[in-house]
């Protein structure tokens, strides 16, 4: 997971990218880089606030941005990367993967090719240079159509802004008009939070790229067939609950997998606990429909981000992060609900701290249904000999964390909800093994 | 506003105290200061995190530790403060203010006294070293009594550690056995976020020094006749939910407080939109006794902290910083509930945020009363003049802000509250000009 | 002008290194950059000592560094250059320039390749990677063999250390057995700094590459004629006084100059000023064989370097390096001697601050002969345009220096020299226009 | 030894204070500190160039600054030192020592004063502090006249510039018009760096105070009577070349002492090698008495500062910074001149390296003589302990550093050259034990 943020034609670019990336802060903590006009770049690991503090570019009128996730890598593995290639000058900044990287990389220096980096986006610049063409576009959408992949982009070239997305679209990217150029980001809600309005807000079409060069109208050229196959995760945990997809906001899909969670399990307890922040809206559609009310039994210290020296040790970090409150919790019987369960270790050390704070029954929900897959397409849910349900059913998932009882949603239930809201065609391989490639 | 620490006969000194001000970092964001064994010193600037990285002082037993509000003053002006006297050295941390600071400068100087800073905490070495006492304990304890102010504080000296409280305790201050030593800190919470146990955390009381020395017995030394004056802010605001004070926890006095709003006003809505994360609790009183269920209609950025090149546009950094949810809000009578209102400018900008994403009603509910007067005691609630209550009654507040109702809780119904708790001699002043000097 | 180093098999590679960086400092002080084991790189602007302050490396056995003279470029220019490519990872740091650079780097691009950098560096790492072989010696040798270029180079690749020099030798590379392994730098020197044996350094020679593999034997393979055009500008000017070349060190060479410049021109005066410390050697000679007496006329400021806040203006920062003394230079005739002159608006401040001190009488002695051409491989003498000799005869050089006489060396006499010292074939293009290629 | 400065209504007193300093450098690379106008303060360990690169203060006009030699002491304890008094804020910068500090600091903390550094400078300020008087110059007169120490300060005040000497003017210190208005400086050469007039450079007079005030004429105070005792070490060995004082040009007196070496020793040789670069004046001196030539025998390493991870061996430090020229010395013999004598270790490593680059005989020649006594005026000459000429005769000293010959100037003679030049009242403590106080 990571963000990506693209500027086209505005006043003070290096801001806008800027207060993008702070909005979409949340898809990747480790590292940040914002290339401007003159491809003139700055790259860091770290928060957004941290890395982007150099006010030298401030009078640039275009450029891309990059939020990462992963935390592996040197600073020469912070994107955009940027290469001079016999087309111009580009630069390019990348969510998800490709699938067959190892083999694209292997017939690109099998060719003579070299790379800077280990980074799939550099065989995106590779495409864009051997592809049969002159012209830059026509290399852009050439280099699409051969690469196979899970991943939304954005191309800063010296003529043009590029957004694009792979067939089945399964990270997000959106656009609109602002002021006199055009804004894109991976989520609408960034686009909103600098003062985007929502009715000129699109996708940007699985199997598409837009241009956005000097005629100012976005040029919209199809690559690929569209095979929607977004993924669920988004909806579920990623984005932020005032993003949309599909046109459905990923609060009220969250308040419908609560609802359907009670639903199929109807647990009764004294309160609902939400594990802070991902867990709220999916507690509120559990609480609407079952009437437990909630309870803010854990508090949540945000001033704990990366500090140097804290302690390694899981259950020590997570301690200082979430603290129960005893008044509410002292001798009562409690839902805990999270959005999603991957290894479990998180959830154990919070069903331990509840206990010893009081609470008499503890009781996991979770809204989605159990992770037995690894996502090859830009999630880092891990292999999945470290997802903790592809070894335990329900029962031993319970018993591990420690709770009295542990119940989630079925992956037909699942599926129900994103059908009643009309999104189709998502994927859920991560859940059951259905993968779009 | 600010936080404090202190750490004595503990291993590892330095991280203890790293990981107390992390807990502590909401009662300042300013600046960061720690001192360890033989005095040597790590301040700075920003965030526990970005301040305390350095390891070099790791095998260090004892220190304390500031977390700083305000925002004037320089690298110098970070505290704990140290100084050398012919008593030994000593260094102090401090939360507070000395309410005749000016005259007690001035006596300083006009005895040939000279100044390194601006800070009152320098006014208590002053009257440590000028203290007609040769034993450092006595001359501490002749300082206090002839200081009337209202601060907690942390002083480290060769030969111990102090914790002390003026007579009024309008400052909060916890101390507890930790491992083979003690820990103090500003409130309880941050205590046991290390691990301390409830059983074990004493509060200091009012009026006087404890003393931990070699003996490892903490020694307690009344200076003053306890006359309770506790900050009623701290209760609503400046606390922790999970921090408690006379045995009380803050949550559920705001819980108390959202209720008694209710029974005071009865104000209907289709939802309760709490202002996050201050108001979430008196949210939950005013829904648990109206039956009006909250909903999430204004998503927080975590992230958007004290970046260099935000806009300094107040307006801006609110909307960057709180997204309404239109899927939520749109066509709604919603009650937006904050704990205390004090100049009206962000819920003004609040207000006309959730009318643009399509609530038809708006609702203003604070759970404490209006602020009329400024505190001299430590909070920066500011001159007089700024505060909007001192100018208007509800009714232009109201029409201030944009809300279609304002209301808030009387002066009798909030002391009420506190009163059923038990918890007594509260003050008050900026509710209703009543100060303990 | 820049100056490479490399280290095979030896412990503490990356102090090693910084060692060698820093005798080869005065070769370049804009930045700095090495790679060790498992190509972990340190890289920045400034001089080594501000750059190379990264100890987590230190754990090494092999790697090679560069410093820069140069001042365009940002940080992702500072060389070592790295790339993976199919056989194998390598990194070159390189002094020197491809002469035909823009159309081999046109032909990479054309054939689809991709740079990250500007850099020459990265034109020859291109070459290794499309070399008909699959072994990477092999590749190493044919992409020597394809580019005619004026080089010294360190390459370093997952099985071997590389030292190479074209076939004319124009800029310096040498070598040494260490400890168990072995050391390569720009100047011998450098190697004798870190307690090389001087019988155990070896020039690398024109045309070679040198292996250095884990059989800890070097290998030497010739990729083309040894045809010496050896720059003659790193005798006079560039290399330091206790680095030798051809057997004939650099300082000795500065004497005779000296000497022989005395010989042509035989200018009488009460001192020799030394224009410190170029000047220096070739003051000595030309004293020793004059008789007149060499004075310290002029003082230099060591601590004057990059200052962020200097005066932009030429003329304040010579003043604020080199200062007159008066005492010295009240009512005398002298004769100010330096190494050579390229634009001469040096030594016009020079003249004018001498004069003011009190010199009755101010003559300019030059140990080179006039520039005329400027050089394409590596010197930054600049475009013919800046040179002033090439605009100007000796008289109005005189005239523009402002001195009462200025005298340089013929370029038979300073042909002579060389031949006397028996170093052929050096290279004077920058003097006589006859340039290798 | 330290270096100060001051500068009063001239523009851009930031930039001028930044370039004094550059030039005082010499005196102290340890730390460096500004304060300007509003007692803005930047201060940093370190060389001017890394410590003084914020331009925020640019706009002010008056101001002092101040370079440390020594290395011990925290970012508070660098100069100057600021403090808030009855009188006006006080700002003051130090060179020297005060010779009863321990017992001042007792007498100032037993009055309950108390100390934020151990620096003699906080000494003074609370004597400022504590003066009978309201007025701020005659209490700053007051303090200077009860301070009997070894010292040159700059004094920045609400209302004054100060610049004063204490009675027996042990550190120089001299001031000039400069624009409209006035600069301070240890040494006169920092004076004639930035451009003033070597006519209206003056001393500061030992026993006064010149106060630079609004009427923007000098006021010069007397304190004290006169005494001089100017250290003799400034001549030999810590100012710059083209320093003066009594009128008397260092360089020059460096020569004479060269000279009197000679005729005290008449030790011929094949070469003088001067030891660089503070032996280079004397050794002219000795090379035209005796005829005998001076060599490049020694190359210096200018780039070798302050390195993190240089080897902490002294002998691997010397090793780096100066390179033998075995060219050179190979078989000859060779007189190394240095200008001091202290502890012997570094000339011990030096006559090691010239024998190993092939000198036959090494003969040393210190013209000054041996000194044997510590100094208690602000240079650290070390403990009388560590001294070797005080454990160690002539011959012994010898043997230690492994010369064929060892020579010093004897007292006398040292007498004699500068009462050749007019100068008396020299300060020779540390060669006779004759102190001052």
């Amino acid at each position: 997971m990571c963000g990506i943020a693209g500027v086209w034609n505005v006043d003070n670019a290096y801001n806008v990218i800027h207060d993008l990336l702070l909005s979409l802060q949340h898809r990747g903590q480790q590292a940040a880089g914002v290339v401007v006009n003159g491809f003139k770049t700055v790259k860091g690991e770290g928060l957004v606030e941290s890395v982007l503090t150099d006010e030298r570019f401030l009078e640039g009128n275009r450029g891309i941005g990059h939020v990462r996730y992963s935390t592996y890598g040197s600073l020469d593995e912070i994107q955009p990367i940027t290469a001079y290639t016999l087309k111009g000058r580009i630069s390019v900044a990348h969510n998800g993967n490709i699938v067959d990287a190892n083999e694209k990389r292997k017939f690109i220096m099998e060719s003579g090719g070299i790379f800077s980096t280990t980074l799939d986006t550099e065989i995106i610049i590779h495409y864009f240079s051997i592809a049969p063409y002159t012209n830059p576009r026509e290399s852009l959408q050439w280099a699409m159509s051969r690469i196979k992949a899970a991943y939304s982009l954005v191309i800063l070239h010296d003529s043009f802004l590029a957004a694009a997305r792979d067939q089945f679209g399964i990270r997000p990217l959106f656009y609109s008009k602002y002021e006199n150029g055009y804004i894109v980001a991976s989520e609408d809600s960034a686009l909103r939070s600098i003062g985007c309005k929502c009715e000129e807000i699109q996708e940007v079409e699985p199997g598409t790229i837009i241009f956005f060069t000097d005629s100012n109208k976005p040029e919209i050229v199809k690559f690929s067939r569209r095979q929607d196959r977004f993924c669920s995760f988004e909806f579920v945990y990623f984005a932020r609950p005032d993003s949309n997809f599909y046109g459905v906001n990923t609060h009220e899909v969250r308040k419908m997998l609560g609802r359907k969670l009670y639903e199929e399990n109807r647990v009764q307890a004294d309160f609902i606990v939400p594990v802070l922040d991902s867990g709220f809206s999916g507690s509120l559609g559990y609480s609407q429909v079952s009437g437990i009310p909630i309870e803010y039994g854990l508090i949540r210290n945000h001033y704990i981000g990366r500090s140097f020296i804290m302690p390694k040790n899981r259950q020590e970090i997570v301690r200082r992060k979430l603290s129960p409150l005893p008044s509410v919790l002292e001798g009562k019987e409690i839902i805990l609900i999270d959005d999603s369960i991957v290894r479990g270790t998180t959830m154990k050390i919070i069903v331990d701290m509840v206990r010893e704070a009081g609470a008499k029954k503890v009781y996991v929900g979770i809204h989605s249904p159990a992770v037995i897959g690894s996502c090859n397409y830009g999630i880092d849910t891990s292999r999945r000999s470290e997802l903790i349900a592809t070894r335990n059913d329900a029962e031993k998932l319970r018993e591990y964390v420690g709770a009295d009882k542990l119940f989630y949603l079925s992956v037909d239930g699942y599926k129900e909800v994103f059908e009643g809201c009309g999104v189709n065609g998502i994927c859920m391989g991560c859940f059951n093994l259905d993968y779009p490639v």
